[in-house]
């Protein structure tokens, strides 16, 4: 552990990974202009002051450290060839970023590996006849991309249609580019991957929402994915990451396309904005895990899962310039933000990156709902146009409904009404539906298939007679189901029980006694107090008052008899 | 936010709060020795280099910042008293620092607000008649306490018997001393209390392990502790910390007597040992909270509650004197486990705090299992013998049963064995046990009421006939219980499924169809799924196959004819 880790670059990313080596005694030096963000963290004076790209500082910080790594690609790659032969270690290899920060060496890459991505042509001069060769092969629209120096979406240029020819000849002018298949994505996911001496493994998938090229949300885990599709992205991940040399965190940025289909978009060989959130989700941050992977230290495979949903929204300087202060005064006031601002000092670029917030909740439609009011203050500050991904249901002040009360029909109301009551009194989020399995089919089917989506965790269903709607509840999600077999007209309920309760093998409906709406609200209230304490507490709150009350009759029975008892009860 | 804190130590305690600082952009200056714990973690040079307790230098601090406050109560209150008249704010208030640095003023202080705590009495030279009259009055044994610079336990001197006098009356020779009432407690309780400007909010109630006096492990929550009796201590520690002047953190130590009752052992004007898990399980950490708190900003009271139980197990210097180094192998290996070091150097005072780990896991039961390896390896290195507040349950490798499956009789298990199955498949941990409700009774209210405390999250109950085994077992817990009707010897299962269904209101059980215990491990499942996406993945996975297998079946129907499908199935 004795060990002096140097850092090529100061900015956010060093800096939060000098707070994981703090956290572990390990000294870290950068490299970097003089007070850089990851500097002001450390308390030594030993840094070298001076460009990351500047190989004469390189050497320097290489003299002073055992190992050396970078927060960024855009270094001098050549001087770390010669320093590694002569013995310096630097991870991920020289080789790794030589590759990645040229774009289209990078993706040549990762295509000689099997790596499923996007279509790349190389470009020469990039002349408007050039292009419409390109556009004979990839059609229109398709992505012109520097193959250098290009970050947070700079150096892209769509190319819509051939009137963008022009325009596209003019990018291509001072500056080395490649031509890209458009990769028509309904949503951009993420991986952060960790290459150890002995594999990769990874975080899990999340999704990023950019706007105007740049990170803006990051859901972690990703929402609205299958379980299937979410460890395809991490194998995809890993797959790709096992194709470079070193170790070290890579940023696995991926396209999901309308068919569930994965492409890689590009990767970061270091620690990654979408993966600011395993500070607070993960037992091991990507910070920590890119220290231990570099310095061959062990990595709890279990210690990358997360312990709670996060959702993490980017500080950026304003359109205008302005101060981020409000910005600030905002997330110190959001219930479950943690802040982590970056000593950027005042805010005067556009779009910089100037610090960060993670909410986090038991479950993503609570952090969604939590971070809402940081991002309209986000859309307002910033002047851009809200982002179309945030959810609609997110907004607005009401508390995400944790249990749907389902009736087929207005007339099992009167059944349900105590349980809703128990429901009122325990202060549990519900929301009640009439939505009958036979007569609005199509509408039961999508409430409850979409239910567990927006944070619904229990279904209690009421019917009678034929009974099949909580049957047809369970059939559609995997929540549980509470059934509550209503007393319907002729046959004392015996037939709604056993519709109810004989259910196939497979799909599960908890049933409660027949017309016992009570019994389905304390039965939901055990089920979220497997994980709510405070819900628990308050069913064990119940069962002591209800153990009171039946001692308090016992004691009256006790002082009187039996017949002034029935009396009094009347 | 553009202000200057100055901070009195800057030892562990002091860098964290600096770690806090630093994510909010706000400027920490150190007085302590050069390269104190907390200097190198701040990237500046104007920190003070002296004492904590020297005046000239608590000065210069002062001249430097806009707030001062202290991570220790051992300071010159003389001179903070002499700034504050002149206008420097230091938080707490220096009279209540200067009334903690004293226990028995700190106890006066208590006792004239009407706190809860153990009787003392002030001691004039402590001799053997003085000491006799204390047992008079207290009877044996009694404590015998310095008044000040006492902290981990140094300080403390028990007195047991008349044999003890005379040591008693030496232990006072060279210091002010109290007696105190002897306190028989079950556990040690703390709390962490947040003085705002506005009132005082507080973290939840944990529980703290000592042994040779210096905290060596904090559970939090606090285990086996009723939700009213942890709601009281959080009550005691906010009344105890409002009788107090200032803003900041408050560490409130607490003892629980045999019948419940709260009594305050001491308090710390200051972050403290018992709140370093907030760092992991909360929004807000206890060192972000006291910074927040010092500078009048907002602190969202929901941003003091867990996101997953937590144990803390401390790094102290072993008692020869060894490196740490193997604890430190340990912990970087062991799952789920954060790391702090304090950057102290070698270790070579026994007992001192070199840094702390923090276990997190979904459940408690699962955390403690989590963190004793590394318990083990603490007592092996300190030399001493095992806490016995160790519950041996969290010893070896074994899983953490998250499910009971429960029968009446053997003659049930046949009818559980597919659910079982399920389990199996699924890979959630369970254990089965055969405990009558009407042949044993008491075991089965044992085994059912502290089921919960374990890590078990649902049971699964299964009984034919009389069939009362599902409701008793609801009776006796808060968790969900699941009803599996057996079909017994006579009326076809129906007197099962009544005695299950129709339970009283008040005591919910999930019942499903007769015989059917694969719904009831598929219902378990969704329950846990709940809250633990991996268990929903697989209920959504056994959908999935289910689905794909009654297509199946329909398309080869639809290839043949049904006569050669019935054929084929023979």
């Amino acid at each position: 552990m004795n060990k002096t880790v140097g850092v090529l670059g100061g900015g956010q990313l060093g800096r939060m990974f000098a707070e994981a080596a703090n956290r572990l005694n390990i000294k870290v030096l950068i490299l970097d202009k003089e007070n850089a963000p990851a500097k002001q963290i450390l308390g030594t004076s030993n840094h070298i002051v001076g460009s990351f790209k500047d190989s004469h500082a390189i050497r320097q910080l290489a003299a002073e450290c055992d190992v050396l790594t970078a927060e960024i690609e855009h270094i001098d790659t050549l001087v770390l060839e010669e320093l590694t032969q002569s013995g310096v270690i630097f991870e991920p290899h020289w080789r790794t970023v030589a590759t990645i920060q040229d774009k289209f060496d990078q993706k040549q890459h990762l295509k000689s590996a099997g790596i499923a991505l996007a279509d790349s042509i190389s470009l020469d001069s990039g002349s408007v006849d050039e292009l419409k060769r390109v556009a004979e092969v990839f059609d229109f629209p398709f992505m012109l991309k520097s193959r250098r120096e290009a970050y947070d979406g700079r150096g892209n240029l769509p190319i819509m249609s051939k009137d963008d020819l022009d325009h596209g000849s003019d990018f291509c002018k001072d500056r080395k580019v490649y031509a890209e298949r458009w990769a028509p994505f309904k949503a951009e996911l993420a991986v952060m991957a960790v290459k150890t001496k002995d594999g990769v493994l990874s975080f899990p998938t999340v999704e990023t929402v950019h706007e105007n090229s740049i990170c803006k949300l990051v859901y972690a885990p990703a929402r609205n994915l299958s379980r299937a599709t979410a460890d395809k992205a991490q194998q995809l991940a890993r797959k790709a990451v096992a194709a470079f040399e070193g170790k070290g965190v890579f940023g696995v940025e991926m396209f999901l396309l309308e068919n569930d289909q994965l492409l890689i978009n590009e990767i970061a060989p270091r620690p990654h904005n979408s993966g600011h959130y395993t500070i607070e989700s993960c037992p091991i941050s990507q910070y920590d895990a890119h220290l231990r992977a570099i310095l061959d230290l062990p990595i709890p495979p279990s210690s990358l899962e997360m312990r709670e949903p996060a959702v993490m929204l980017n500080i950026l300087g304003s359109a205008t310039g302005g101060s981020i202060d409000p910005f600030i005064t905002a997330a110190l006031s959001n219930p479950r933000t943690s802040i982590h601002l970056y000593g950027k000092g005042p805010a005067t670029t556009p779009g910089r990156k100037m610090g960060h917030v993670t909410v986090t909740a038991e479950t993503m439609a609570e952090a969604e709902q939590l971070i809402q009011p940081l991002i309209d203050v986000f859309d307002k500050h910033s002047g851009r146009k809200p982002a179309s991904a945030t959810p609609s249901r997110a907004k607005g002040g009401k508390e995400v409904p944790q249990i749907a009360v389902i009736m087929g029909s207005d007339s099992d109301l009167p059944t349900l009404a105590p349980g809703l009551t128990i429901l009122d009194t325990f202060a549990i989020p519900y929301t009640v539906r009439i939505t009958s399995a036979h007569r609005t089919p199509e509408v039961m089917a999508s409430f409850v298939s979409t239910a567990a989506s927006t944070g619904i965790r229990v279904i209690i269903a009421a019917a009678g007679g034929a009974a099949h709607l909580p049957g047809m509840a369970a059939a559609y999600t995997s929540l549980p189901v509470i059934g509550v077999p209503v007393k319907a007209s002729s046959l004392d309920g015996q037939d709604s029980l056993y519709s109810i309760v004989q259910m196939p093998r497979g799909v599960p409906v908890a049933t409660v006694a027949i017309g016992n709406s009570v019994n389905a609200a304390l039965l939901a209230a055990r089920i979220l107090g497997v994980s709510d304490l405070r819900v628990r507490g308050l069913v064990e709150e119940y069962a002591r008052k209800a153990n009171e009350e039946v001692r308090e009759k016992d004691k009256r029975l006790r002082e009187g008899n039996w017949k002034s008892y029935m009396e009094k009860k009347g």
